[in-house]
């Protein structure tokens, strides 16, 4: 018999929503359930690799620069100051052992989560396939995604 | 036999998360599910007529003149910048052909999507009938569209 | 038998994205559902005590001294303006009789409306059981709450 779906839509990059979202991912997998996140927009900064900027053309680099990738370079939706934010929720998650989002990334991973990027938004923003992490397992859009979410029993967009 | 819904509450106002919404809300009736897009709070912005301003007395007139209207008129939920973010995400979409917030209107309208106003935020922020586009479907609240969720398939807060 | 589940993670301490998650619970909860509010993260701070600050180490003081708890402290995603905002929206709510946070907390445990309070954000950000109101109904993480989104009809992440 299929496994219970848990499915995720990761739309934000701001580093405490995407952690709720390994939070949520994670605890589903070890309860059993099959978890399937679906990057999209600001979330798929998560999984891009860090590189300088993307994109094909000015605009697309500009955008990128700003909206940098990498799952260690996340900011927070509030309280941001500069960075100050995120550093300081760095070390209070470190002081009590929770594991950061490059951490959840690879225990995702091990409990056998699919990571899913959303190639509708990576057409507009220029991104290739070349630009995200070796742990993505596909590369689809919303009707894919729209699909697990229909054979699902708890879905959520973050 | 009844079609499978899909149920969106559109809560939020920003460009990127209503454009994520209509992608969703079109992608599903694509796929021959019965869409309803609930528009509350800040997502209203979305299907009001383009006015100075709206309100019945200073307070509402006041924040619904910073709380502009106009399906053109959204900003972006980060690097807004003064209203440059939202020229360059416009720019970007365009380039690649991913339709803006006024064209997914037309297009939902088109796959038969039905737009809900809740009344219940409308009441205190002084919004009637009149200040809405042609597109709407019906006014309603909350429990008319947690009816439709429990009838649902899937269902996003966005 | 069972009744029908309306579960909803309250991960915002934004006022307007709380007014709309009570709005959503105690419609749901009329209705005759079952309602599990799940509150985590900034969340947390709608059924914090209010305190001078909170926290075991000096870095989670002054994190939440930042980050206010208090139904009546909470701030607007969207034109808070240094709280001029939030006044504003207040003074609307209530020209329309639309209930206020600490009201909406009293109708939702009138309804009996459950309170959950997430212990996996609470431990890295200091707080403890004594830092909450009476309204909370139990103290549990992400696993207890999935076991209801599981059961449940529907749910939502605001």
């Amino acid at each position: 018999m299929d496994k219970e779906k848990f499915n995720v839509i990761v739309f934000s990059g701001d580093m405490d929503k995407v952690l709720a979202a390994f939070i949520l991912a994670t605890t589903a997998a070890s309860m059993g359930m099959e978890v399937n996140m679906f990057f999209t927009f600001w979330g798929l900064n998560v999984i891009r690799k860090k590189k300088f900027t993307s994109g094909k053309n000015i605009l697309q680099k500009l955008m990128n620069f700003m909206n940098k990738g990498g799952a260690d370079r996340l900011t927070l939706s509030k309280f941001n100051m500069m960075g100050m934010g995120p550093a300081m929720m760095k070390k209070m998650m470190k002081n009590s052992k929770v594991p950061g989002i490059p951490e959840m990334i690879q225990i995702s991973k091990d409990l056998g989560v699919k990571f899913i990027a959303c190639t509708t938004s990576f057409a507009f923003m220029g991104f290739e396939k070349s630009d995200f992490i070796e742990g993505v397992d596909s590369f689809a859009g919303a009707a894919t995604y729209l699909q697990l979410a229909r054979e699902g029993k708890v879905s959520y967009f973050i």
